[in-house]
């Protein structure tokens, strides 16, 4: 049929000169130099030059003219040590090169639309529209393949620790809590609906309620979100979850795992394990975030005490009241900060909700803009080694509950614009999450993971009645570079634990067996102890790979609005297969939605 | 929280003895002799005994009076000797008990609606809607196990071989051919849908124009057919596909993979490759089927030559008329075959579309429906050797293009129902299955695999105009014991066989355009020879593990009409959800419907 490969496009160097091979692959680049051309050959492992030398075999000269980029060949010849002064030492094969003998086109390539040999800027759309093409920059192969390592390296040590990859239904039953859910109409039983799972959270329970004691799975998840900047639509998990465990059980477990992805997919043998601990209270007061980065530092500190007696009135007057004054400090980088810059930043953190913003920029003299009225106080922080020359120091004076919110927004802004990208990798464990919130839409009370999660039974016993937001979970959150990496919990598995948590939740008994009913029904049959973790693949890769977008990492992803420029999905269908579903579309606001076009 | 276990409860044994231990699990059986109670905890890996002792403990004894079946505790204990008579030979355990010390009850049971600890006969319904307590039992937990032990071993051997998992889109487009997709109304662009994928195919073979060189997926796929016996909305299928290759790459790479997944998943060692390899139109010549079990034998004879000198009219009459008369043989089972047996066959064979049935039974003296007429042809059958003392022969006289479907249909009830279900595997692969078939309800020509399958090109170039359906493909499946396991071929990769093929199917280029744009419009760019072979895992699990069933190596399967009894899938939904993806029900029909109750 044609002629196979005997190797690949990356494998030969100096000792297989004089061997006779034939190469399969895509022409990468041609040079033609009149009388000889070269071309570089390329597959997924990498490239070799070939050469078509008309004073050799005019023939196959007069053949490889034929040649444009992308063409598909099958070149047979002599691999030969390159002329000295035309070696690449960059290559694996950059000192040989092939002697072509035989030359077989095995398919043409029209100019493609997209570059595969240069990095360009061009549109995502254009991107995803040929997204075969896009796929066969080297980049894009490196992120599909580091991808590949991850799972396999999950799985490998996951299986070795005695877990079992359990696949769950993809066709299930639409909840009514968390995001919103894709729905599937059934055509055998038309008005029904299945609902694409947005985690495989019920299924993982009820597999520890099984007994099968170790789970885990690559899962598949689905969000019917308002698609923002780099949301998917359906996105990827490592979903795991272990019976008799306590947290520190999958504390251990995870940092193992990770570490192991990071050793086997890009050969990064650095991390320390165990990861920093820290509880939710501690990352909020002290970052103003529950996933801070922690390498930029910055850490929060309160000033208050330095400003007890301070004769600023407005400082005074608001510390009286029982507002905080609290702060952070840039590291040198005073030379980038102007008096519009400050102004800047005020008018942000007003925006954030402060009632304004104090600066000091320790600069050869002092700046800031309460130099005049607390030059005491600012010597004083300056003393106690607080700020030094070349920082500067931003704090507001605010409440409580409020001030961690508003300067968290100002450090992650200040981490944007004023740092370089760090290298290397901050990982954190975030713990203690709060078991509640309140949802101002809906007024009440709300799970703040999932009303399965277990309470700290102390905080349970003592805030029940009367402060129930005060109640922490046993619930962690793995932080890399400031990214919510992994989530997860250990579960009640104790009835009166869950009934007094559905009591908080204001869920009457029939309200919580409509909507839990199969979990609640199976955790009366000898539910073990059990908590697990779930790991965004997605944003794990791109992590491992240095993207900014978890486009990068998924091999046909979709646009912000959940279209896929190639396939043209998610397109019309035909009135036969709506009759099928006993469906109708509304189609009085068909047109003026589909005006409203988001790609 | 609780007495975390040292050990599972299938690992102890004498080496342990005298060591203290925490168990954790479940309560399997309890033996209460009054004064003593003997238990067996059970988890994933195994049981093990425990003693609760009255005159050793009797606070405790009295605490164990409360355990019932199903209860999750966790047992703290001395490993001791069982006295001698008491000793199991059969289980790990089975030397030792644990004398209990101190005892948890983690989470109490109800009585269980189905019993975990005894195969039982109940309705599926039952066992779905309590799935849980059904995944408990040892023979669900063993093959959920051994779908594991596929998964993993087939990742080890693909990786290991080069291939990279990279998974593809859920949520994808609707395509015109084949079964019927699942649809998912989009939210965002309403009155537009996407379809789940009824199979990878099509991404697989962008990945290859990628340059991905090796491709492999595990991955779910979705049918709404109208469900049968063991079909499944959902199943899982070994995806594979490769560049540069042909169909003995491919032949040669899942013999590998299966011979490594019987060893890994079993440790069944005695497969032999290469499996024997048959045309389509072999195994239809030999045994009317294209999915033989070729274990029992009964191959076709084609009896014409022996009968050409017949004195028997009607066989005369139609042998002269260019009829055929072809049987086989059923060995060895005359005693079961009564005459009343032979009139219901002959029945059987004209259901078939037979216009008769001829049988001889070589009993202690022939019995035949054509003993009269054809005693000397009997005769002569004998003397060959076709049949021996004990066997039965069955024939048709029929048309060549009729007879060997319905004696395959013969065959196959012969098999069901006077065989014994025979051990071991018979594994064989059938290639070269026509490119082409007449769809009798549309009226014309269709592709039998798909429109991509690479034609053999000899017979395009014979057959191309005057007979297509005489072209066969560069296609293949993998058989083994009768189930079709795997499906696969040769693609096409150049456009001017792909235009033959689209024109044969009488398909403009608007049309395919239309139905199969994105895929011909990547072929433009360069696409490298390829093809691969999917393999459907479900079905492979089932008969590694000896479940007729599919339904007993899927963790959460669907009944027949396609609902999960435990979840109450597929469900009404919300009139919010329906609005928000502008869709309305169409009521009229609705209750009509929902009267035709298949579960």
């Amino acid at each position: 049929m044609f002629q196979k490969r005997t190797h690949t496009c990356g494998e030969l160097n100096e000792i297989d000169i004089d061997k006779i091979v034939i190469l399969n692959g895509w022409i990468d680049r041609i040079r033609d130099l009149g009388g000889i051309i070269f071309v570089l050959i390329r597959d997924r492992y990498g490239k070799t030059q070939a050469v078509f030398d008309s004073s050799y075999n005019n023939a196959l000269y007069q053949k490889a003219l034929k040649l444009k980029n992308e063409y598909v060949v099958s070149i047979q010849g002599k691999v030969r040590a390159r002329p000295e002064k035309d070696r690449n030492p960059n290559m694996f094969t950059g000192n040989i090169e092939i002697l072509a003998t035989n030359l077989e086109i095995l398919s043409e390539s029209e100019t493609p639309p997209i570059y595969v040999n240069i990095e360009e800027d061009i549109s995502e759309n254009l991107r995803l529209k040929y997204r075969y093409l896009d796929l066969r920059k080297e980049r894009m192969q490196k992120n599909i393949i580091v991808r590949h390592k991850v799972m396999k390296s999950t799985r490998d040590m996951l299986s070795a620790e005695g877990f079992l990859e359990i696949d769950t239904p993809y066709l299930t039953k639409s909840t009514p809590e968390g995001a919103r859910d894709f729905l599937v109409p059934s055509r055998l039983r038309p008005g029904n609906f299945y609902a694409l799972p947005q985690s495989p959270q019920l299924f993982k329970q009820l597999l520890m309620v099984s007994g099968f004691d170790k789970y885990f799975q690559i899962a598949r998840c689905f969000r019917d979100e308002d698609f923002r900047a780099d949301r998917q639509p359906e996105f990827t998990q490592i979903d795991i979850e272990q019976s008799f465990v306590e947290k520190e059980d999958i504390f251990a477990l995870t940092e193992k795992l990770i570490k192991e992805i990071f050793e086997k997919s890009i050969n990064y043998k650095g991390l320390e394990i165990p990861f920093p601990k820290y509880t939710y209270d501690e990352v909020i007061q002290k970052y103003g975030s529950d996933k801070p980065d922690i390498r930029y530092g910055m850490e929060f500190i309160d000033l208050t005490a330095y400003f007890q007696n301070t004769e600023t009135n407005f400082i005074k007057n608001g510390i009286d009241k029982g507002l905080i004054l609290k702060g952070f400090v840039v590291p040198e980088k005073v030379d980038n900060f102007s008096r519009k810059k400050f102004d800047n930043l005020t008018e942000f953190a007003k925006e954030q909700g402060s009632s304004g913003l104090i600066w000091i920029a320790f600069d050869k003299e002092i700046r800031s803009n309460i130099k005049k009225a607390a030059a005491k106080e600012i010597n004083i922080l300056v003393e106690h080694g607080i700020m030094r020359e070349g920082d500067i120091l931003f704090a507001i004076l605010e409440e409580k509950n409020k001030i961690d919110q508003i300067l968290g927004q100002l450090r992650i802004k200040m981490i944007k614009e004023e740092f370089e990208k760090k290298s290397g990798f901050s990982i954190i464990w975030v713990t203690d999450f709060p078991m509640f919130s309140w949802n101002e839409e809906e007024q009440r009370i709300v799970a703040e993971h999932h009303p399965f999660t277990m309470p700290n039974l102390d905080d349970l016993a003592k805030y029940k009645n009367k402060d129930p937001l005060k109640i922490k979970s046993q619930s962690y959150d793995l932080v890399i570079n400031g990214y919510e990496i992994a989530s997860g919990s250990i579960r009640i598995h104790k009835k009166d634990v869950q009934e007094k948590v559905f009591d908080i939740l204001g869920l009457s008994k029939e309200e919580a067996q409509e909507k839990f009913g199969f979990l609640l029904e199976a955790f009366k049959y000898g539910a073990p102890p059990h908590g697990g973790i779930a790991i965004g693949m997605d944003r794990l890769v791109s992590i491992l790979v240095g993207e900014e977008s978890i486009k990068e990492v998924i091999a046909f992803p979709k646009t912000a609005s959940g279209t896929d420029p190639m396939t043209g999905a998610p397109s019309e269908v035909s009135e036969k297969q709506l009759e099928e579903l006993q469906l109708a579309l509304k189609k009085t606001n068909k047109s003026e939605m589909q005006n409203d076009s988001r790609s």
